[in-house]
């Protein structure tokens, strides 16, 4: 293969446009792996790019940065984390942040690796000119010392890319809330972060887990993952009433945030029992503010609110493994709405804008 | 003494009056306890209390929550934890929270005590109509089981007092907040909570402690309480600017919220270092809603928002021992700004209400 | 009914016997409740009961801790946690533990009301003479505050008693252990306790449950559980390696010791992974002591040990739920190997002292 | 300079031996920085080199892990943790521990990097034939990537020697065993790791802090710090039954273990309350096994016990601070027992070997 093509996000006149631009083939750095896309994500993060929404983004990037591939190419050995080599033909996914820096007060004394300022994120923080470094293109350049995952076996990369990005999102929302044996889970957003940690929750032994979102086609999903409840009342009003009516009118032991939407911050608090867990992992983006009274919504309920910011290579791991493990019980396959080849990424982008899909995949080596 | 005088806050016209009444010497049920009062605090909640904003109150009530006292009476053997037996003469402090059921699902399953519907306060829940149940009285009528602690050699009831309610609830401030060593500490209100919460930050090693507030003579009092820095500019925005300059432009390790005031919980999140944690201790009555984002104030810092209500009988014994064993390094005494006769409480309550105070105490058996 | 038979452990010559006594029907104090026992469990408790193996047993007890019955009166109403009135007819089990004080140091300061020194326990630290608090008795007496759970729907007495005391206990220790998802758990020892702790770490999302034990009749139980793997090698070393080999060298993440054996202590701290976690539930009698190096075994493993001991309303509560909700997924019932009646009292301590059986139940109210 | 003076232990003949070697001065390659020793401590980690009793030691080795200097040459930019490039001329101290690797299960998944398989330890795991990378030398050789701190204003070298292992062990100790607020606290063993977490604990606002150890020096130095009690009996049973008085029969709420000595970890546990927390910090060598008794020792006392082994930046870091902002309570350089120059190293040992001294440094570039 002499040009590789991907999807690039540039800024042009007023606002970004995608376009597929042809790339040379690298040459690897010495721990350096090239990979063969199979799939990658479109997620919410995405349009929010394509909107010129993040700060410090250095357009043209090249979008997409959860990603699963066959490995074409390895400039040495190259290892998993338990000393395992790599070899071509592995089916892999690998974590989108890298440059975590270990060396700074984030990393080194607050332990707090996710708010390093050295990290960077491939598919959102590293420009194009830079290389391959994002998923919607036929290669991803994966630099040394990437963090490299190979699907266990069994685990399809149909499967993995289901549950994408949101996996390791919502597992670490649900290891942040502190799911424990017989809470009762309430997860506000049934996009993929809000059904991976419905998913996990159900694997930690929620006592019931309910999944609150007014759109149809989420909560059909949710249900296809077996949740016990499902609410999608129009209102807050009647969503939270909902929740109190299931929990005795006591509200849940623990809810996830994974809208988006700002009022579901002050909705979420108040389905949540006096004591309870409340984990913020939808707000990405600035979205705009909210209101909210601290006396009833967190001193007198004695709550603990979470924010929940990015993932570390833990999350993935154990989100992949957890995904081997339960493939049976649950379908995951069956989250994917649809794939798109690279030539209708915009088209994917459009449809998860306006929630037609539920999740969306690009297959850049395919035609369509 | 065959009458009893206390201050009785009752319902009047279309507000609240404050009126010494007369009680007879009550007749003790087996296990109960009469105390003749030294000191009974003033505090915000007293104030709100006189403007009708708590709920489900049962005027007439004899104010005063926190107090101590000498036992004058005891009918049977009344121990202390330790088993210890309780004499007449001894000097006492009791838990102000009674009737917690040790029977219900936040008792037993959630283990969240200070969320049992069942739980009265003196001072609080309790009617006059059903006896010496506050302490703004001469003597407080102990109930079986209400829980009492003696003051441990060498802390005399002004010290106590000097730290009153405010002394358990700071500590169990700094307890959800999880102050550990080195740990850079703002507190925001140096009122009785604030400047607890502040002392036993010190206490318990942090780093460096800060109290912000605008008032001047609750600057006055965290400096006599040794805080390294102080804060009392006007603004939120210079407030916040000051503490960031403090901390290297990183925030606070640990933010503690004893102010009262809506607006501050926002500003507190800003003061607040990404990863770190915020306690809400100050919002004990409805004051009111305030706006926040988020996405950057809680999501993408990555916070941990921790409400802080109530205390249980740990708090008090803890923060009682605390204050005994390091009284030579921390001038309580000198944080009561004014004692007040019973004839005289109004008067206490408005100069609470208006800050006049840092720390007001009704002496019930003085004249003046 | 007028009288009422229950079995009766006595000193008699130099050891203690077994007989069947006859008891009149007890008159209800206000709040009491008269249960008709269907079944009560023989644990391994017991058998040490019958050797005089605990501290401070008030012989002559009627034993049988853990039961499950029918309600046949009630002096007044009694509610359950959540307020609900129980009735005449409602199948229900209770905690076995009583009389917890909520007023020492250790229920109000340190919050381990699990060592609590007025606590009394049905069918072992209560004496037959003060009246049926047994559960190897045709009713059982359940005193005032003691405290009651009706089985959710569709879970029978049966499916109950069939976890029976290894429920709450196995429940505590993972809730000790602090399973978390993916983790790669350990179990030693096959008996109620031990099955049970492996069913809550399957429950909570282990990435793989081991249960070790040499004895086929518990590693037949284990795998009807469900269990990853077995390990039923006759020495440590080869225990020890099997598990090594499992982990890729490492470890257990958590390793939970149920068998009662004290040699199982360093060998099970060897099959847990350095900073992993070891709970030691078992050790409920004093069976001797063991040797360990605390360098090797501890020190340099950077490892977390926690004794278990007791349980509390909670794990009674949230076993009932969790068994309930999952018994579709795990065939309880056929845990039960033996059921008794009355006067086979003796037969099964010795099926359950010589490993004849996993478990056994003992039910009065039957013939055979 | 053109030759430098530094202490080698080498094997020689069936044992070990300490002679002066002659090393060339280093070239530096980028981003290392070249230390002019000021001090290095000698530990009770010297005495176990040089008797061989460590695993894969490279001998000969350069020893010396903690020392403090002034740097001499820098290789390019070298920064803190907060970016703030360091100096020639500055005093600095840094972590012994490097290439903690970042990349394997340990690090990433685990998060127990002071188990990572692949971590080094400047003056022990080094060998003296790959540089200057232990402290008992005129120069260290920093290698790239080594974390460095600068010690705070006010705080000198010779304050932060006489803390010097210990500080950082003793912190990491007090940290796992979760010290509190008004806990009370034992620790076993007077040397620099139990003095730095009898000084930490006191810090951290326990209640009391009481020193165990027989040697008369160590049981002075451990009033120098101003512990509340101390114990000096000979025979463990003493000892126990001392604490148990000190604690009105109740056991400490947290025993550190800093002794070394086998037999401290039955004694320890025996000192230790009812669902207290025990750290063990001392068993750093294989001293030889000891004898427990799981049921009376562990589980029936619902314990917590927690290894402790090695530290991470955050405990060096974290230590200078808060020896730096306390110096004037504690006197940290009163525990500093004898400076040695680099020809008397073997002297040092020795009299560290047998206790004849608390502390003692060794200060390479002063002749005597």
């Amino acid at each position: 293969m002499n040009t590789i093509q991907a999807a690039v996000m540039a800024r042009a006149g007023g606002g970004i446009e995608l376009r597929i631009d042809e790339f040379p083939a690298p040459d690897l750095q010495p721990g350096a792996v090239l990979l063969k896309t199979i799939y990658s994500e479109v997620c919410g993060t995405d349009v929010h790019l394509m909107h010129g929404r993040l700060d410090q983004v250095p357009y043209p990037i090249i979008p997409g940065h959860v990603s699963v591939g066959k490995i074409e190419e390895i400039a040495g050995a190259v290892t998993d984390i338990h000393g395992r080599r790599f070899r071509s033909g592995d089916t892999v996914t690998f974590l989108d942040v890298h440059e975590t820096c270990n060396a700074c007060w984030h990393c080194l004394v607050a332990k707090a690796s996710t708010r390093c300022p050295h990290r960077k994120v491939y598919g959102i923080t590293y420009s194009a000119r830079e290389g391959l470094l994002g998923g919607w293109s036929q290669r991803i350049y994966l630099k040394p010392g990437v963090k490299i995952v190979a699907l266990p076996e069994g685990l399809t990369a149909e499967d993995f890319i289901a549950g994408g990005c949101g996996a390791p999102t919502g597992l670490h929302a649900v290891e942040r809330a502190a799911v424990r044996l017989n809470d009762f889970v309430v997860v506000q957003g049934g996009g993929p972060v809000g059904l991976s940690a419905a998913l996990f929750s159900l694997l930690g032994g929620a006592g019931a887990v309910v999944v609150v979102d007014p759109a149809p086609s989420r909560i059909t999903a949710a249900r296809t993952l077996g949740v016990d409840f499902t609410v999608d009342a129009a209102s807050p009003a009647e969503r939270i009433s909902a929740v109190m009516d299931l929990t005795g009118g006591r509200g849940a032991d623990v809810t996830i945030e994974a809208s988006g939407n700002p009022g579901a911050v002050v909705e979420g608090l108040q389905m949540t029992r006096d004591n309870g867990t409340y984990a913020i992992a939808g707000q990405y983006t600035d979205a705009g503010d909210m209101t909210l009274n601290p006396h009833r919504h967190i001193n007198k309920k004695h709550i603990d609110i979470r924010g929940v910011w990015g993932t570390d290579f833990s999350h993935l791991y154990k989100a992949v493994q957890l995904m081997a493990r339960h493939m049976d019980r649950y379908p995951l396959k069956r989250m994917i709405s649809k794939v798109y080849p690279l030539k209708e990424a915009e088209a994917a982008l459009s449809d998860v804008e306006h929630r037609r899909v539920v999740k969306a995949v690009i297959a850049p080596n395919q035609d369509r």
